[in-house]
């Protein structure tokens, strides 16, 4: 079949032929509908070769949509033909975090060697793959899957993050969401639909925080210098709830510090390399700072659940598979609006 | 091997032989070390044969420690030899609760015929006992297995009751525990690791009463008409801010509700037919009342983590496989004091 | 002044002159803007005399809204002039729940004799009238009064059942709202603000389910025997997580458990005098079943909010303080549509 | 009466005549019977003009206790006699966080020039003292007023710190104390008496990890570099679920991070000035920090109710009033061990 790899440390993915896979005990071979092509897939591909955290070459894709090809060996409860999406972060299914249902914090994935599809096992770009276990699959039900697809993550990412924060988004309460690209533009259609929190936008074009009031925004602030005191001004003073900060460089944790209120939550969920310092006087009393990690089986469920009510929607470009390299060199160069998707069997 | 198998409605339990079983792919065979005898199990041998929940001969045992003694195909991160204990409340593994972690609420058991050891799927009263997925088991790290096998129901089962209330389980406040056997005994020994709140034990006779006292309950109360007063009196007239009532018998029920303060928990885990009727003005404003199942995989963790802790202990008698009649019959009529374990290669 | 008041057992309210209040220290005196009229009143006053809670003649009127008109010796933080609502459930203030800022559930306030304006304190159905303390106070913020002022108990009182249950209405759950009159259908609107779950409304005559389905329910079902059934086909056998009956006759709390999933949330907030039994095995595994009272301070701060986003609206008809008398007439009657409210000084 | 104040900027504390207070509407006197002398005053008085945030001069002591002198107008629920603790971080008492029972994070006493006593209202270090409000009291219910009075700061701010972790601190967490005097040997009392987790304390000396050991600690370790790999050791590779920095400095939030699991919470206490750096990468997945301030009153009435159960026990040297600058002397020469009382009427 053929799938697109990351072969060499600093080159570009290629399309290649490989194998076909097939499913051994308990697990599940799909037909690939759909996978998402994301923004960390080009941050690891741009690291040096000593530190990528996994073997080459590899299938990328760690947003996957198919249908059941085949079952392995004692596999119940799928039959072929289903429409599921994949739960990306797998885990080991028996330590303390994987029996609470949070395989994203699985205590043992790293020494056990496991690792999702697309960032160590091999991924959704490719004609079929192999789920190790039925419990990572998810009913499509009914949902387009080039729609579903970048919910896996990209959906499921900031629903994780909004979840943590939910007794503090009531009503009267403001979120800020800095960045309103791929994941940040399914919060504010996430928090507008789970809450009635008001939500003011940040980012740094006209045209994002346009977006940003398309999908639902009720203000936007240019992300620059004074959009901390900007919110501070929204707000009575009293600064923002909750902040979800979707970039995490350097600028944008000290906006997401300076714009939150006493008590609130401030969570960092880009990769831009910032840091927050927290210690005492150097936020507002009891602002508890975190940065998660994608989200849990469950919470994947309430996502497709939202998506199925019509309450988030993202816009997606299509590539075929052959095209997928092409994908990646668009959204490498900012030439992507928001989200891309591979069409391995389309 | 041997078994301890239900045959006929309304006959005692019966050791028989039956084949061996092997373990299919992704399950895990045991050889059993401890097996639990159960109230539960008399309650279900003693209803009619239309209200008997599970085809007959049924292996009963739904308490069980064993160690690995097969793998089926495709089943990792175990080894042959290993000690563990069974998690009893199987679900589907898939469903929203299950992906909670919540298998003892799994939405689509009962729909795909998935039912627990000794209470429909052959149980651990026998030599060798099939566990249908690895993450049905949770290791025991060094517990005695005697000791530790009742703690995979009278353990977790008291402990799921208390985890739900924990909020309102602050210093200064009281818990009463009525019905001090077998689950509630565990009850009083779990308040006093887990919290700092004031325990009341309730139950019918004195020397019950003197067990609650020497495993920790700060004071005990006749479990009769005036118990509820005497409860009100010790709490300055406030109540309870939680009921755990092991027995829920119609008398017993009826004092909890009557022993609750504003804005408690009332908890109903025994099986005494009894049921405390909530709607306005007939209780104290608030009070919640529920009938919880069992406990979670991660809550059976917590508990044996207690127990390498010290900090919780069951006092039980020990019974070769071909005894298990006996202590069946000796349970029926009162004579087993606190808890019975089969011991089916002792 | 003019004030309604109960003065004669089994008598209509009547207006009557009485003299004006004056604030004593730490009070603060009002000029009642708007005045809500309401089902419990009526339920109070049909009550024989030794059942009545608090001695006549009693100014009516638990819901209220205001200007401050004068300021008790030592109140600060407040000016001549605010315009404010009265959050009714009046606490000593002190003891552990009104520290928590739970007053509705004061531990202390029968043994100190504090009573809810209306309900045993002079009521807000009067020009003036005064509240014990500024605490008790919520700012209006610029909300019409008169669409205000039943959100202090019609709105806060659904708010409060709701805000229990928040983390079972997660996407994909459904809500059934048993009556969908005065307190119903807020909860509609509030449910639909507030979470992204199904609603399902259930009432008795159709014109009630076409003002369910106007403010925002998903489905509506005829609430009569084969209801709890419907909702079970709506949830593909699974279920309601969450019901919240406005009833609480014995009809509809049986309609309650009958439509609720496992571990799933009853919340029993009518005065219809039913009540539903809770024990092992009387309704699916761990529905917790509980009847709350009103509301807390910090939650009509946020129903107040929910009303400035537009969120909530209350249908109401306007009536003079001349008019109570008719008004409660009227609402006896069932002629009343939704909410009425009176104009004090209007 | 006389007082101890802080007059001049650089001196030391001095003892003086002032007039005797009296109160106003609403307002409490208290005979002082115990005040508390902590780190945090003299952390205030070694800073330059500028920063101090009071105007002087001020009578010191933010933990007291005393019996009720007088009541001023309208104050009702306490008699003259009275035993009681003052709750210190007064807020406004209407705000959101006021009225959620939160004052520690009222929103609106900076603008409304409301302080602690002794951190800027005249406070417990004089014959008597001027309570704001009634609600700022907890009945101390026959608990020794020595022992009593370091728990309303060196108590509630620990139990405070602890409470948002108890969902976490569940049977087989691991929950790590950095620093064990005045706050921190209160923390590893209130750990061992509200949960079963394992306690690990980390402090610079061998005398005060004897302490540590006295008062509960399951293991020590020397605070140093190789600290956090130790705790690593200790608890099988995974880290503590709850790090409670009792220090701030540095190096320990650099221990704290770096001794933090996976999904866990760092809580640095301690005024030292350090800060923790929190990013994408920066700490294990999930990690939450936060920087507390004091406690809530109703979690100040808990922590008294544990006093009264004999679950903490402060080790404390008295002074005299007129000895109050001695202490504070001692203190700041690192020659208190634990926690100074002074006796204003003693």
């Amino acid at each position: 079949m053929k799938a697109v790899q990351y072969r060499t440390v600093g080159a570009a993915p290629e399309v290649v032929t490989v194998p076909d896979p097939e499913p051994g005990p308990g697990q599940v071979m799909l037909k690939v509908t759909a996978a998402g092509v994301c923004h960390s897939d080009i941050a690891v591909m741009s690291r040096p070769a000593e530190q990528i955290p996994f073997p080459l070459p590899l299938t990328l894709g760690h947003e996957g949509v198919g249908t059941v090809a085949a079952l392995g060996d004692g596999v119940s409860g799928l039959s072929v033909g289903d429409s599921v999406a994949v739960y990306g972060p797998w885990g080991c299914g028996t330590c303390v975090k994987c029996a609470e249902g949070k395989e994203n914090y699985c205590l043992r994935a790293k020494e056990l060697g496991i690792a999702p599809p697309g960032l160590g096992s091999p991924g959704a770009m490719a004609e079929y793959m192999i789920v190790d276990d039925p419990r990572h699959l998810v009913p499509l039900g009914g949902l387009d899957p080039v729609q579903a697809v970048p919910l896996t993550d990209a959906g499921l990412t900031p629903y994780h993050a909004i979840k943590r924060s939910l007794p503090k988004l009531v009503p009267g309460a403001t979120a800020v969401v800095i960045g309103t690209g791929g994941l940040g533009h399914v919060a504010i259609q996430l928090l507008r639909a789970m809450t009635a929190v008001r939500v003011i936008a940040l980012d740094v074009a006209e045209d994002k925080l346009a977006l940003a009031r398309a999908v639902g925004a009720h203000e936007t602030v240019l992300s620059d210098r004074d959009a901390a005191a900007k919110v501070r001004e929204l707000t009575g003073g009293v600064g923002a709830q909750v902040v979800l900060d979707f970039v995490g460089a350097p600028p944008t944790v000290a906006t997401a510090g300076a714009a939150a209120a006493i008590d609130s939550d401030v969570t960092i969920v880009g990769l831009g390399g910032g840091a927050l310092p927290v210690g005492f006087g150097s936020l507002p009393y009891n602002t508890t700072v975190t940065s998660p990690y994608w989200g849990s089986r469950s919470e994947l469920a309430e996502v497709l659940d939202l998506a199925r009510a019509g309450s988030v929607e993202v816009h997606v470009e299509t590539y075929t598979l052959d095209e997928a390299p092409l994908a990646y060199e668009r959204l490498h160069h900012g030439r992507i609006n928001v989200r891309a998707v591979i069409l391995p069997n389309g």
